[in-house]
């Protein structure tokens, strides 16, 4: 087929349980770049999985969940969070001996330790998080190079071996990725700082923006711009983040904990009328957010 | 001059204290447009204000603060915020009858009670925020054009008249900006929320993202993409923002309690694993952002 290089192939048959906006743009990444020889969509909605083929994400498909993945070297598992492991219990007893089985779920420890539980021997399991993606759901809004600089976390666990975890490593690498490898502990502190935590950010400012509408009846009008930017987050799914912040609530938790103790000393330097003190929170702050953009650039 | 119409002038004489980013885009724009005859720069250092002159911010300029704005009709004070009134106070004595004054500085209780003091009789303050701008500073960065949509509040005090009002409302929508008139007090408790509270939560955000990355040593790697925007005014400058938080201090104190608040009731449901209170929590969210976005539409 048009743009596939054989010599490339990583998995000959991968298998992509939800083939939404992540799972439709791996399987259309995989075939574009001749990663997979073949792309194989697993769903209940045959409607959907006929617009993905249409799309280009996957070369067939199959509405048989438990059979579905018989001939996959690859499953890769896009369902919400909650139904990652459960999907893996069912159609564990069909995979082939050497399957590797992965995920793109947003928190790891849970999913990790639910899969190691329920993955046959002789199949390798290792948890995967690509940090692509938009507001956006669905298909429609998949694209092969949304991989492309983005990172691939993987966090390998009880039943990952170093073999299936340098092919996992290679196949993220060929989409564009760059590949980050953490525990799953350590996956989920980190993103519950720099993605959850921003998410319940972003809801709890636009519920005090609506409580200041109503007393100023001009909040909504002044915050143009940057606030804007700022809470665009807030258009997410809650099914999807209730979900996320449930599987991570203690390091959630714990993050919220942290933001609201700096806060605590940010308001006393405030009710003190600290000048320096006011003035070192914006300094340091400004210093990490270098540090931080000479290590990303 | 070429642009100037001269049919729109507002003010014969503008003079503009402290001719950087806003002022000179001030200056810039009152010329082009002949919304002002004349527009004078008024500054301690010389260099500065030839560079304003060379790029048309301005068609003149005066050392001296204490009579520089005699001839002004408008006066425009883009100070630092604690250095208004004090401003103000040296040039009081100088102004001529009838002189209106106004500022552009981010918060406005303490600026208007205290240039009302000092304004002398027969002069009229009204308070002023143009809110635009960006991370950048100085007259390099200047544009004629980014007052266009922007919204300029005005925030009328006891030393402002009806005329005086309207006549700085014509100059603000003449420069292409949604004006919106409130009290000083409905305009700091909003941008308590909008805009103070958020560069609070960046800078938090950012220390607390330092802390992890010590933790896991991947957290600035994994952090790109949406971290990275809404940390990105964690880059202005610490002491603009020490002063705009220490003359905002009782409203944004207010704001940091009241997010404090709501991220209790959030971690509260995370710790009881209160999955249609997380999700309520979201989706309230979403609908005021939804609101939000059509009424700023």
């Amino acid at each position: 087929m048009a743009g596939q290089k054989p010599s490339l192939v990583i998995f000959d048959t991968v298998a992509i349980v939800g083939v939404g906006l992540i799972g439709g743009s791996l399987g259309m990444a995989a075939r574009r770049k001749g990663i997979a020889r073949r792309v194989i969509g697993i769903g209940r909605t045959e409607q959907k999985l006929m617009r993905a083929k249409i799309l280009g994400a996957i070369d067939g498909y199959s509405l048989d969940i438990d059979n579905g993945a018989s001939e996959a070297d690859l499953l890769i598992l896009c369902t919400p969070v909650p139904l990652v492991a459960p999907t893996l219990a069912r159609m564990a007893d069909s995979l082939k001996e050497g399957a590797i089985v992965t995920d793109a779920g947003s928190t790891k420890r849970e999913i990790v330790a639910a899969c190691d539980a329920v993955i046959p021997d002789g199949c390798f399991f290792v948890g995967g998080h690509p940090m692509a993606g938009s507001e956006q759901t669905g298909v429609d809004a998949a694209r092969a190079d949304i991989f492309v600089d983005a990172t691939y976390v993987l966090t390998p666990g009880a039943s990952t071996d170093l073999s299936a975890l340098g092919r996992i490593t290679e196949f993220a690498g060929a989409l564009g990725a760059r590949v980050e490898i953490l525990t799953p502990e350590q996956h989920d502190a980190a993103v519950a700082v720099i993605s959850h935590l921003p998410h319940a950010i972003a809801g709890a400012l636009m519920q005090l923006a609506e409580d200041s509408q109503r007393e100023t009846g001009r909040t909504f009008a002044l915050a143009a711009g940057s606030f804007k930017d700022l809470t665009r987050i807030a258009d997410s799914s809650p099914e999807l983040w209730r979900d996320i912040c449930l599987t991570n609530a203690d390091s959630l938790s714990q993050a919220v904990a942290d933001l609201q103790a700096l806060l605590d000393g940010f308001r006393d330097a405030l009710e003190a009328r600290d000048e320096a003190g006011i003035q070192r929170f914006f300094e340091q702050s400004r210093q990490i957010r270098e540090t931080y953009l000479r290590i990303t650039q």
